[in-house]
């Protein structure tokens, strides 16, 4: 193995050159590695984390006026919300632990594990995670997740009673498709971050932020902040106001017309 | 873990349900995942396959227009080369060996491993699957790679002073653009298969096939077994009318207006 680089099997944090250009997005990378090395995230995680950085580098790898107009009403609809759940898998628990705490908090959610590959192992993992960063509690973890609801691929998937099960609106990102559609037929309202608009489950959800979800986290906590003393009625309107297939269509149409801009400067 | 999963730590291979939409990208998938598990990919050649597969998505899961004259640059230029070498890493020694050794034979190109991530492990996991698609040499092994050029990442990066040392021509896929940009810088022509038209590899290489590989290199060489016949003079024409930087526009209006399309259906 090269001197230059670490010890750690994969890592190249350290060798990582100041003057890279795409230094932010490698560091970011190199957590979700060692998360999979820790078996919070699992190899297919990794692929979609590539999948999420194709899309952010399409987007300019900033939060665009699209992303922000889901995110208002991503925060109206949770301060709203009788019941609301943040569903976690391990990329999410790898990437904004802290942020998902906080959220939490400021809203009365609730925090479930909630896993595509599940094993006890790796929920105690991502639950660790969550309650080092000072979540009171997280459901979805071992016995807990004792009911079932109907889903494409792996034909059954366990949730907590107390946790999706119950919720009225269940906030999740980096979600598989299947999963998504399964909670909107429940009559469930789904909040998705998903820098992908093309995903089903950018397609299925009631409300999706076109964001890496690194930067719509802060933004999100920041909005329910600003909301929190606003009256019903007005986070109501907002909410009325929010249309997703428009919102979907400006993030394309943007991407779209970013690619024809760099097409020319070629 | 869920009975329905596999006895395989992250397989879901034979839980694929026939009918998912995303069938055939899925397998690829296992495979790049089965790979990791055998040592030959490494976790950040996972994140590298999920970008891909967001460019994939987005030029329509076909070989377009624009791969096909690259394609066709491809051939012409492996078959003028004096001293052609296929470079192979872990992500192509997973997907595309048997092809790899098909097309060295018919260009008379050497076959070298060459990794980011080098270690022996990795190098001779490599190699073996090449000796096994029938590969009479692989170069890059141990140390065969004894020479060193310059580069931005690693600083230094190990060749074959008989492969990619002595290459006029070097044919690469999924490959970082720091090292695509040093061989450039030492004079080398070189034909990257990329299915990002935006990466580096793409806008430095000689010739870029913006295609998924597993795709691309078939198409190749066939093209190949097309041109050998051909005059050496009808090959340089082909060449001297291959304008890269206008297939790569091509590429990024082709996804443009696909995004534009896709943004009228929602």
């Amino acid at each position: 193995m090269d001197k230059t680089q670490n010890s750690k099997p994969w890592s190249i944090r350290e060798i990582i050159p100041e003057n890279h250009p795409r230094k932010e997005s490698l560091l970011i990378r190199e957590k979700i590695v060692e998360a999979m090395e820790k078996g919070v995230v699992v190899p297919q995680g990794l692929i979609a984390h590539g999948r999420g950085e194709c899309f952010d580098y399409l987007i300019g790898e900033k939060t665009q006026f699209f992303a922000e107009k889901a995110i208002e009403a991503a925060a109206a609809m949770l301060l709203l919300a009788k019941y609301p759940v943040i569903s976690v898998n391990g990329n999410m628990a790898a990437l904004v632990a802290d942020d998902i705490v906080k959220l939490a908090e400021l809203t009365n959610s609730k925090i479930e594990v909630n896993l595509f590959y599940r094993n006890e192992y790796r929920e105690k993992a991502i639950a660790e995670i969550l309650y080092r960063a000072n979540a009171k509690n997280v459901l979805g973890v071992g016995e807990d997740a004792s009911l079932t609801i109907p889903e494409l691929f792996s034909q059954r998937r366990k949730v907590s009673p107390n946790g999706i099960y119950k919720a009225d609106v269940v906030l999740l990102g980096l979600e598989d498709g299947d999963r998504t559609e399964a909670l909107v037929k429940m009559g469930k309202k789904v909040i998705a971050i998903d820098i992908n608009p093309l995903s089903r489950t950018s397609m299925t959800a009631t409300v999706t932020i076109v964001d890496n979800i690194i930067r719509a986290m802060p933004r999100l906590i920041q909005k329910v902040m600003e909301f929190k003393s606003k009256p019903n009625e007005e986070l109501m309107k907002i909410l009325s106001n929010y249309d997703n297939k428009s919102v979907l269509r400006e993030s394309i149409v943007f991407i779209a017309n970013r690619l024809t801009q760099l097409s020319f400067s070629l």
